[in-house]
């Protein structure tokens, strides 16, 4: 990107259940300026307002700035007709099959892009994130549950009818817990953060001494996952038996993923990689012992470096990528 | 493909740890002539002397009947490194990081290409087989062990280092028995040829009526899956009980692929093709039941078409890619 462009910019929205951030981006990933503003209910209607609005404040700001804005990415959680630009379905909010790319590009007078935010996610860590320059990858996002992404040749691959790539309904216990999805054993019923807080809750009742059993007041369904956390920061072993519970089936998660796709890098983003310290360890050993050593020596394992800005860097990303196959 | 084409054709090779097959296959993939030899012994040197000695034949025999060969295919069982043509692995035969491409070829001064077994078959089921025309689907081929291979916009996925698609080695059932490759619950240990034995032994043994104690003679280390198939097909319980098993395995393998792949079909192939009948109605029901509606539907199961002939198919469409590349 030579000094011609360097006034270029897109913006990239991420938008969620309780926030909408949007950020001015350049073509290396810069954030240049950003604000998050309080998605305002779970009404389909003023969601799609509060985000037209949003944009109308990055396209003027972007102005007073100097900035040429080209396109617009979003991201959003939820089931999305990529080709289509429609959000299908989300958890967070009601709204089901908005066609939010056609509303923001022609609001906005810009070409728009929208995709969900594992997918956006991976494109942020390739553009500005730990997997710069890596063309084959897998993105695996770790919350409240698991999504992901797996980018092959550069690009996210989305299978036959865009619905590929959904690591978190693999079935990895086939007699485990159930799954928000109505399965078993699938791997966001034993690694994510519902998983946490559960098997956290156990090994708490197990054990006498836990600080957990202070920090709910008693009260098992009060525990958090930042609790969690920082029971386990202390050494506190209920704490850290959940968060090698996790690990354990991440790691077996992982084994799968690499013996399917070989990627040369595995990114674990999501929540968790706050977290992180407490599982890669155990996660990087349980790939060692279980997977076949010719398959998995070749993928490194590692944490997300965009962290928060994921979202919004990866929306900024489908933005530069999308308005480079148009030109 | 015009009539000017009408007497082209390659050889396809289909080399194993028993036989060795060749056969001369035209652009449709419909098979002009073919020969079958006994696979000499497993050491490597006699195997290669015996394979350009089939490769020999076919040219001289093409050449009888006025067939214009374009060039050599050979898919091998084993670990291949397809970009330098190495045979790296096998599991039958003793040879170990045979530059199989460069000797066929330079022996036959040919185009020659190499790949795996699962690979190759893949490839015959698109161009002559169950799967003509269709770009992105998962071969499965289930026998003593499980192979596969993902076919992504009409080309096998191979991965960053070429070891994608190891569809047997995915961990399906973590404590479960042991596999080959030294891990526990792999797919291949629940659900391939070695799994059926196994499990028709603990049925059998359950029961006394069971068909099977006279057919291996009360010893269970003689049971073989044809006997397993034929008590099967004749209701007995025992038998009938295994194919369950192992179906219901392959059904949650299927889910799995279908949720990460997103493929338009899933093609049983191998050995247990023959059995398909016993097998297929269970792995649907189990996909239907524990894979995820909308993106399980898009995905039909069916069996392989080529049966035998997908090996000596497949090496011949990797020879037809091959060329069509390098021209």
């Amino acid at each position: 990107m030579g000094d011609i462009d360097a006034n270029r910019c897109v913006l990239g929205v991420d938008t969620g259940g309780t926030k909408t951030a949007l950020a001015a981006v350049d073509g290396h990933g810069r954030i240049l300026f950003s604000k998050t503003i309080s998605s305002p209910s779970t009404d389909e209607k003023m969601m799609v307002k509060a985000l037209l609005d949003l944009v109308d404040w990055g396209i003027s700001e972007s102005a007073n700035k100097g900035l040429d804005v080209r396109g617009i990415g979003v991201g959003c959680a939820g089931f999305i007709l990529r080709d289509e630009g429609i959000l299908a379905e989300s958890p967070h909010v009601t709204w089901s099959m908005v066609p939010l790319k056609r509303l923001v590009g022609e609001h906005a007078g810009l070409p728009t892009f929208l995709d969900n935010d594992a997918n956006v996610a991976a494109l942020g860590e390739r553009l500005a994130g730990v997997c710069r320059g890596v063309d084959d990858f897998v993105y695996i996002a770790i919350g409240t549950g698991i999504g992901g992404a797996v980018c092959i040749g550069g690009e996210v691959y989305t299978g036959h009818r865009g619905t590929a790539g959904e690591m978190g309904h693999t079935i990895i216990e086939p007699g485990g817990p159930l799954c928000d999805c109505g399965n078993r054993g699938c791997l966001e019923a034993v690694a994510a953060g519902t998983a946490l807080e559960r098997e956290a809750a156990r090994f708490m009742d197990e054990d006498e001494t836990s600080i957990l059993r202070k920090m709910c007041g008693g009260d098992r369904g009060k525990l958090t996952g930042e609790m969690i956390s920082e029971a386990a920061e202390g050494g506190d072993q209920a704490a850290l038996e959940a968060f090698d519970y996790v690990a354990g089936y991440l790691g077996l998660g992982l084994v799968n993923l690499i013996h399917l796709f070989d990627p040369e890098m595995v990114v674990l983003g999501g929540g968790v990689s706050h977290s992180g310290h407490l599982l890669l360890d155990k996660i990087r050993d349980v790939v060692k012992e279980r997977g076949i050593p010719a398959l998995v020596e070749g993928a490194t394992i590692v944490l997300s470096t965009l962290g928060q800005d994921a979202g919004l860097v990866g929306s900024a990303a489908l933005a530069w990528e999308g308005i480079g196959r148009l030109s």
